[in-house]
């Protein structure tokens, strides 16, 4: 099975998963997000081979995920940037590394987030948009939408 | 390059890829969050291949994400549960929803999550643990600790 076919499951995650669910590629975006965004610097960091690398960069530019961006024109060289899509990957980049952070057997994090609103470690948490209570799964109810309801009955056979 | 290499990279994230950076993986977890637990319940659910859903259910149980147990003695039958340690990747898993709900053009998220505390379409979202202000790139500044420093320079070369 293909992972791109997750993307016919009635879920978001499945949806998101067909897309940028491969570690390289989450791994890749990180790098953008960091500012390094030179082929080079990103196969640096990451270990990732050179065909792997560009293999990727392809897919994630076909999924405007990320765009090339000429910095230099004699010869022509380019750096990557997330998109707006892209970028709205940054919560779920966090919320992995948060984990990470947490689990790994580490005793201090690499790194850290400092808020700019207070100066402080942020330690980012989901919270409700309406009362902004911290959410864990006992704190929420998942609720499926009828078309989700008839794809999992569906699949349940 | 294998994905348990990513492992000896100094970034939460690389670590938390190394096991857990794999859509299946993260899609057999969401199943037994959402309590469909067994091994044939998963499977079609997912439409993971027997094989590979045993090689990942396996993986799973090593690294202490989930863990089996037998719900019927003859014959003896398993369901799956998430550990705490899997239980925590619950944050991440609904930030990849919440991305797949915005940017997969679907009209309305096959699923959404009921607040327990206020009752409301909660819409999970990132805040800092210490003054609440709703997070995003701009406004935070990442802050890498020296040995992600080190790690990092040692690779640009």
């Amino acid at each position: 099975m293909k992972r791109s076919q997750l993307g016919n499951i009635t879920c978001s995650l499945a949806g998101a998963l067909a897309e940028v669910g491969d570690a390289w590629s989450l791994l890749i975006i990180k790098e953008i997000m960091l500012k390094n965004r030179r082929f080079d610097g990103i196969a640096a960091q990451t270990g990732i081979s050179e065909s792997s690398l560009a293999i990727r960069l392809k897919t994630l530019e076909s999924a405007g995920i990320v765009e090339k961006r000429a910095y230099q024109e004699r010869p022509i060289r380019y750096e990557y940037r997330v998109t707006e899509r892209g970028a709205d990957l940054w919560p779920a980049l966090v919320a992995l590394n948060s984990w990470g952070d947490r689990w790994l057997g580490r005793k201090t994090p690499p790194m850290t987030y400092d808020c700019n609103a207070c100066g402080e470690d942020a330690r980012p948490h989901l919270t409700c948009t309406q009362c902004g209570t911290g959410l864990k799964p006992p704190s929420v109810t998942p609720v499926q939408a009828p078309a989700m309801q008839r794809d999992r009955a569906r699949r349940a056979g």
